[in-house]
């Protein structure tokens, strides 16, 4: 049904329906505001606003993927801080001309990977707008003290979970309608752009051990938001060019490109973290339980020296477009 | 500067140096996620998303008054619960050419209210976009049990907060460009629209004393709000035309719309609530300490017989526009 027939009201009360009430939610959507138990002291906070047309292109992009998108990138933030998340407030902008089955398809996805961390939609706003417009808002609970991007020093050793460049480079392949686009890698590819994981396990386990002593995910490309960390902590950092981990998928269709999506591609979503020198071993047995692959890539300098990538024969790599400015061109 | 030269990190560079930390921030803009204190046991939230051209237009409201509103009517949503608000998370998407200026003069808006009620920024997400976009969630305290919509019963009264219909009186004004616009009465409604007032004291006080047995902010329209509060409460209303708060300035300014923007205008931020009628003069003691006045405008009613607007001889009074949905034309 157009959503101009169903109206406002009819969608929330089609929202309100297929949620389910989560744990910790005294009252859910319907109200003026929310109601929600805090069993912690206290609470993360973030929010993403999303875009049609600069964050995201319904070309290829279903909206399942979206909506699990959505929720992934906020989980993100919640997991780079080292906390748990809770409770999502969802705001939707929709063209009236939508139909609600595409509106019910994003909310399948939220609740996809809702669903997977326990966590509950309790709130939100629905708007007419020209363009899809999306904002969420997560609660996240913080059982340990946050990690920030400011505790690293020069010497500290530099890590990142899973791998990189995969998405950046599935987004070059959407954006060319590549022939191949049917081979198990660039399917490996899209999945990884579409519904990245949120590392909370491993995020909750560094700040649970005390293991990182600055952390931030990977958003807008390792190099930018190494700068972010090094820029808060008053440090500079080496990075290995060699020693950055690649997909099988990546290392077979990157050609020419060779790790430039890994270092400055975006949208990886996988934590970049430091760790004292002393503490190598125990990050290292950490990978089983955070249930993904932990790489040593580099390490922290003082700030004089700046950010430096350097290759396996140590000559400095130069660094092309690093990562994104919403408003600079 | 036009926000395309200062760029993403020189906008939130500025806005985290304006931005006092406040109350119960454990850290606050430049990380991953905000972290803040919860000094009680469930938090209230509530968001909102604004969108140029369909909540506000540039063309008569300035960007110190819309920061105002954007802020006001999340925190009118935190009243309407009663809870005390005590956090914000606001996200922008700017059109580039915008100057930072303008965009500094918003977050004096925000800030001039939220100095006023303790209210902390703490974090957010900027973005380009093509229009304005605004989105801000409220977290707030739940001191005392919050006020649903669902709680009232046939035979309580209902009350409303302040005057009504100001808001839409002077929207009316803004849209026609009349020449009268520079007389005082005008001028009182303009503020009415641009800021108004939200009733945080008199909903905590409510709550605490628990005298109100349903309640909601008037956002879309007194008839459109009841209607929510009468299908949640499984009830109908009779509400009294003659009997409704009419500021001055509407008296003067209405003139052959009557009652009808205090009746189904929306905009008015003003506190809608049932309660029992043994308890009628604590409510009337209550206006001092709420610092608003509060007009019994009808009585709760079963719901059979839905709800119905009399006039002074008890003569049904035809309803025009009942409020405002967002897909519907």
């Amino acid at each position: 049904m157009k959503l101009s027939r169903l109206g406002e009201f009819g969608l929330i009360e089609k929202v309100r329906r297929a949620t389910p009430k989560g744990r910790g939610v005294l009252l859910g959507i319907g109200d003026d505001a929310a109601w929600v138990a805090n069993p912690l002291r206290s609470s993360l906070v973030t929010s993403d606003l999303l875009i049609e047309g600069s964050h995201f292109n319904l070309k290829w992009t279903s909206l399942f993927d979206l909506g699990y998108k959505t929720l992934a990138v906020n989980l993100s933030d919640i997991a780079a801080m080292g906390g748990m998340p809770a409770y999502l407030i969802l705001s939707l902008g929709i063209p009236p001309a939508f139909d609600s089955g595409d509106i019910e398809e994003f909310y399948r996805g939220i609740r996809f990977l809702a669903a997977k961390h326990g966590v509950a939609l309790v709130g939100g706003d629905t708007n007419a707008a020209k363009l899809l417009i999306i904002s969420a808002c997560v609660l996240g609970h913080a059982s340990h003290r946050p990690i920030r991007r400011s505790g690293a020093k020069a010497g500290d050793d530099i890590y990142v979970t899973g791998t990189l460049g995969d998405s950046a480079l599935a987004l070059k392949f959407l954006k060319s309608r590549s022939r191949r686009a049917n081979r198990d890698s660039v399917r490996y590819l899209l999945l990884r752009h579409h519904q990245p994981t949120p590392r909370i396990t491993a995020g909750a386990l560094l700040a649970r051990e005390r293991l990182a002593t600055a952390m931030i995910d990977v958003s807008d490309g390792l190099i930018q938001d190494l700068g972010h960390i090094c820029k808060a902590s008053g440090i500079g950092a080496q990075i290995w060019a060699d020693k950055l981990p690649l997909s099988r998928a990546y290392r077979e269709l990157a050609g020419t490109a060779g790790t430039r999506y890994a270092l400055s591609g975006g949208e990886d979503y996988e934590l970049l973290f430091c760790a004292r020198k002393r503490d190598r071993g125990r990050v290292e047995k950490l990978q089983t339980r955070a249930r993904v692959a932990i790489a040593r890539i580099g390490a922290c300098d003082s700030a004089k020296n700046g950010i430096v990538v350097l290759d396996a024969a140590g000559n400095p790599v130069e660094i092309r477009a690093a990562g994104h400015d919403h408003f600079k061109k």
